[in-house]
């Protein structure tokens, strides 16, 4: 029985992080994850579109049922949050092309979802993404974080499952 | 016999204005030119949908042979200039995926090219555009700035023509 598939995206315009996760029997475990790296010196144009057809490519094969991104915010650097915004669109698109849904999730959130804490460093996040999935190795950091975003997604819908089943007993 | 046609993208998440310009005979023509609006309301992943699909669509009927889109800098407001980058990112994709080149240019350029002065009004970009293409009806805001790209464009590439003329007839 194939459980409920999710794909997290780390988006960035030079490395792009990707991680698909499975729930089965209440259990988290690890499908595909990895980089999409491209070349800064690329023309920004043929960068999204690496970006965008490896995404599809592993939509494609990886079938997920749902999508998570992290939500950017960023107070400075308009620049880099402009170019940040190129991938991320992309990833987006990519996204409801196939038909997903897809939640954003804010880094402070995944962090806190994760440690416990919404300071976390990106290398406590990744040692305890490490741990969930119970991975010998870990991948780079880009595909941590987006596994990151993945299981949060996960325990999101954990827990409104909860809430719709508590709800279902409430008495009449 | 055919001439050479450009279009002009001005990305937005909101509105995306679009402009297909043709040179014959050494005079620039309208083609086409319109604005791509989605709901501001509607999931973000929506709206970049219909603008991705409306360019694809656009470079499929109307066949340009070179894409230009306008540069954004932006100092401050980095949350816009991400939601900006999304619709951006979308635009380039959809130049990237039909094979054709994407010249950027800087607001600046644009209206010291259309106007003659870095710092014109939209309105008056707006109106020397419809003098140049010889409109008698003006499109919306967002068209006319899609259409001052393109013909920023065709100049751009005439000049680099004369240029290569020029260096052609040099002596040797």
């Amino acid at each position: 029985m194939s459980g409920r598939r999710i794909l997290g995206i780390d988006p960035g315009s030079v490395k792009t992080g990707y991680g698909v996760i499975e729930e089965r029997g209440g259990k988290l475990t690890l499908v595909d994850a990895g980089t999409i790296s491209t070349k800064a010196s690329d023309p920004l144009e043929a960068r999204l579109l690496i970006i965008y057809q490896t995404l599809r490519g592993l939509i494609e094969d990886r079938r997920p049922a749902s999508v998570a991104v992290e939500e950017i915010f960023m107070a400075k650097h308009a620049n880099a949050a402009l170019k940040l915004g190129h991938a991320r669109g992309v990833a987006l698109l990519a996204a409801a092309e196939a038909g997903l849904s897809v939640t954003p999730y804010a880094p402070r959130l995944v962090k806190q979802a994760i440690v416990g804490k919404g300071s976390a460093e990106k290398e406590q996040v990744a040692r305890i993404v490490g741990l969930i999935l119970g991975l010998k190795t870990l991948p780079g950091v880009d595909a941590t974080d987006a596994l990151a975003v993945a299981i949060t997604h996960a325990q999101a819908l954990r827990m409104n499952q909860r809430v719709l089943l508590t709800a279902g007993k409430k008495p009449r």
